[in-house]
């Protein structure tokens, strides 16, 4: 396990998609979180206090949490110099990116003279199974997305919580670095081998007979050319019962891809549901959930009505006015709209 | 480099499709393998020469290749004792199973204290990048199919040879074990880490310019639960201008997932090309390859014929009959069906 509280790393980034991991454990574990690291030309903020490594040590943080992302998840000097400063202050280390530490002989060496612990998230455990997409009992619920970093997992944690909430047993099932983080286990579903992306998804979503909920985090999408293997696995391991679809209204180019189009609403959802299909015949859609953060309230609330309009189906940006309508769609069996 | 002459493994498999990679090597490459090691309860052979070890090693063989297959891919005792043996007599040890032999300690003290070599050859190069999707020139032609093992490498090999023999430069892009000992390179993409798979293909298949082919070995089937993330990443960094869809009629349900339907051939190249055109907007498909091993040749001849006139493409068992007519349909760029 990673020792909390958490030292959020925002390093020099300027990009507010790189630093997701950061943002979603400063959103959704606020409790474990005592501050951010950012160099003075780093625009961003979450918000948390701004501290160097000594500080953080002191107000009580045992781990740097190098919450950033970027395109092939490779580990720069900076990332390096300042982790072993880190180590050097009394911090462990815990990483999502596909560079691991443990590669990075500078950091093994410093680990082992400071005696802290190197964490590479994205290392999946040992023993996945292959995939076998045979029927397995439970309700379980997937996100997927038009591109990637859409808000699957922001989406999938507020289901959860709104299940809970409403005395229904819901877990959350993280597949990505922050999720992971989150909830404490999950598979870092684009470090596994590629023969066994369905199997992870039925290892860590298992069959269950409690009336409860797997909310699966999705991952990818399947218009993303980078990536659409891991969602086409994810969507046959997930065997899903419901699909909420995710979507940016400000993406104008699939991420990393500048002049690859969207795919539309419509045309997505019919391909997630083909996709799904193979493993769980009766899949249906249940609701569009828009990240609507760079929109004013107003703007906002008139798109969700739109696109509702438009699709026939409830749609919310989930963090910012709730899931209740999308919700009553997911636990309304009756709920189904041919695609 | 893996040192040749080979001596291909069967051990005690008793499943012809199990031993792909020795039968695969024994006929594409008879040129290189020296004789085939089988236990008394094999009733397989690949009609090369049955020797032992040390006979192996007086006709020349330089490697053992433990050529067979199994879900998983797991390395059991009997793999371990015969490759310790094959050791001590002189020979290195190659495999293409996913569990590695680097992994078994007892192989690799053998491998110490003999001298000898073990090549794992699901072991993907480092340096894989992440797929862009971006348009790229050449022209490129992949194989998929109805089901896991229904002859892609077969028909890619085929069609290669026959490209050759027509004057037409033409490689061969190896993505499974038997087609890397084939060609001597390529990427064993079921191992590759997920967030890769496109790009792996990205690599193997760069543009060209040379008005040659690169032809692809397709893995997987899109109705595969296990395996479709696969063959979802493989079409789209393949960017392929014609698809060959390959197909085995005496399968009765999906490999390996007893009672689960494999899907008719029409649904199967509209999802395939579906799937394709994010990439590749103008992916064709050419002909269709049966495998009709089990089948009698009137027989063989008379269902091709049926498959040919209900599709609408040229159908035939590459292997068996040749591809000259699926071939045309390949290069012929008016050759186009709706599907």
């Amino acid at each position: 396990m990673i020792a909390t509280p958490y030292l959020l790393y925002l390093g020099h980034s300027s990009d507010d998609i790189g630093i997701k991991t950061s943002r979603g454990l400063a959103v959704f574990r606020p409790d474990i979180c005592v501050g951010e690291f950012r160099h003075d030309d780093c625009p961003l903020t979450l918000g948390l206090a701004r501290m160097d490594f000594a500080k953080a040590v002191r107000a009580g943080a045992r781990t740097l949490v190098l919450g950033i992302a970027n395109a092939g998840g490779t580990l720069g000097e900076d990332l390096i110099a300042d982790s072993i400063a880190a180590m050097e202050a009394g911090l462990d280390v815990a990483s999502g990116l596909h560079s691991r530490l443990k590669d990075e002989p500078r950091l093994v060496e410093t680990a082992a003279r400071t005696g802290r612990i190197l964490h590479d998230v994205r290392d999946p455990q040992p023993g996945i199974p292959v995939g076998n997409g045979r029927p397995r009992g439970g309700h379980r619920l997937l996100t997927v997305g038009t591109d990637c970093s859409v808000g699957k997992m922001y989406t999938t944690l507020c289901l959860a919580r709104a299940m809970e909430r409403r005395g229904i047993a819901a877990d959350f099932r993280a597949t990505g670095q922050t999720g992971i983080l989150i909830a404490g286990s999950g598979v870092p579903l684009d470090a596994v081998v590629a023969d066994f992306i369905s199997g992870a998804i039925e290892q860590i979503a298992p069959a269950r007979e409690d009336g409860g909920w797997d909310l699966i985090e999705g991952q990818g999408s399947l218009f993303h050319p980078s990536f659409a293997g891991v969602s086409t696995g994810l969507l046959h391991g997930a065997q899903p019962e419901v699909l909420v679809m995710c979507h940016d209204p400000a993406r104008t180019s699939m991420r990393g891809l500048p002049g690859r189009a969207l795919p539309g609403l419509a045309e997505c959802i019919a391909a997630n549901l083909a996709v799904a299909r193979l493993t769980s015949p009766d899949v249906r859609i249940a609701g569009i959930a828009l990240n609507t953060s760079a929109m004013a309230e107003e703007a906002a609330l008139a798109l969700c009505a739109e696109v509702s309009a438009e699709t026939g189906l409830p749609c919310s940006d989930p963090y910012r006015m709730g899931v209740e309508a999308i919700l009553d769609a997911v636990l309304d069996p009756a709920f189904a709209r041919a695609a």
